[in-house]
């Protein structure tokens, strides 16, 4: 493989999807093949979808064994520190942060390249930035990640139309990537720290009913 | 976009599917953000799984624009209107079950467009029918729509039949699009309203057993 | 169809998860439609995303009626016989088991086929074979099929490992698909009767914390 930037982004946000999915799968009391597993799943969910929706088949962790093998090393790695990982909350939220905005760029970067509508781009992004994280919590029984209190796919759409913006404006490719990961990253990180929300809408029922049809 | 009756159709699914997304995603208290990525992935995941399936790719709303801007749209309607919807839940209910029979007409076109078996295309049909509402269930966490009483998967299977029946009697296209439609809306309505229900068919077990292997 | 034997695997695969399917959707109570939908969906979930993967569309149950024939019948043969399983508990357990094996099998040969690594089939293996099993269990509510305590995934990854092994030995093809399915059916069998789990790593945590970020 040729060591572009994309690819390097795409194998950081895998090593981040993968310790994540690796630590909710031990949380489950899994056998470490079956860690390996949802590991894997949530660390290539992302890219996959991203592939599959624009016809880029086979996957592209199937193009190349990187993947694979990282996971494994990613595995072990989570297996033997599964003890040191409480210390490690904070990077374990960066990793999964990491995740999100990494995967949000080479989703609206694949949609640039095969020359989809910028707002397409957002779409696309947005989806291959979050979907890892939900199928890992679909996996394991857990609140899918979006509906945790804190901002999460907002910041990944934010950072996808940051990125189209300055896209747009011819702004360099590396200039981008990097604006645009912090911007997710921070975005994410404030709204943690402050715990910073949106406002949500929840329908206010003249007669309570408890579930719509 | 040409404007043939096929994408009038799908348009008006995602109308549909978006609102019971958004809808969903409100009742879980979800930040603006999170309701659009919830209505967007309801309203498009009928027609992705189709598209994905028969290897139509990039899928078709990647393709035209016109799908993002009528979900943004819709989803600020269903915000400023919630406290509306309870007044409208019978619209609602219709506008669900107007996704469910459109869906159903495109897989099943899609099916025999791409030179497939009519009872293939009858069960892309189905599968295109009730993929959104599913998806939609399985992220808001609620038991996904094909196991809520009322004759759901039903109606669809029925509509997709007549479709393939009518297709081969070489009936009009407009005229199968919309009997059929009416065949599954009517199907749906009915069934609600009379608490119709197919029998089902639980296992009487000699020694009870909660939990198969 | 040519009766290679991939096919006739594919069918027996396909019978056993439909099986499974059509148990699990009767014990949800759904009605006839409703069944089949499930028994469905469960057969062709594995071959489905073991074909979307590798861009091998449309997807092979398109390609063929014989499937949704098959499917059919199973699904009436299931609730003639709805009664009668609970003495069919073993022969279940089995043909879910053969599922698995089958489908871990087509899996690995679908790699190989299109020339990827043969990590890269092992993965798309375990895959094929647990993916049915998981779209079965999210859809009726249920705990996933790879979280149940007995060896699941990990018998999948180890047949899928034999088998490019054998292939790598230039072993028959007939004989590689013959021992790679008697070891995942051998060693899911042997770990239910025996009850052999593999350890799992559960992380301790110093100050009790019941959810990771």
């Amino acid at each position: 493989m040729e060591l572009s930037l994309f690819n390097i982004l795409d194998v950081l946000g895998t090593i981040a999807f993968a310790i994540s999915g690796a630590l909710s799968a031990m949380n489950r009391r899994l056998d470490p093949f079956g860690i390996f597993i949802i590991a894997f799943v949530t660390a290539i969910g992302g890219g996959t979808i991203r592939d599959i929706l624009v016809g880029n088949t086979p996957v592209s962790w199937m193009e190349n064994t990187i993947y694979v093998y990282l996971i494994g090393v990613v595995t072990i790695f989570a297996i033997i520190f599964r003890n040191k990982l409480n210390y490690l909350k904070k990077s374990l939220f960066l990793f999964d942060t990491i995740g999100l905005g990494v995967f949000t760029i080479t989703g609206v970067e694949t949609g640039i390249v095969n020359g989809l509508d910028p707002i397409i781009s957002v779409a696309l992004g947005a989806m291959s930035g979050t979907f890892g994280g939900v199928i890992r919590d679909i996996l394991c029984n857990e609140i899918p990640v979006i509906f945790r209190k804190e901002i999460y796919a907002t910041a990944c759409l934010i950072g996808a139309l940051v990125y189209v913006t300055l896209y747009d404006l011819n702004v360099d490719a590396d200039i981008i990537y990097l604006v645009t990961s912090l911007i997710v990253i921070g975005i994410r990180i404030l709204a943690v720290k402050y715990h910073l929300t949106l406002p949500s809408f929840y329908p206010v029922h003249p007669k309570s009913s408890k579930r719509k049809r």
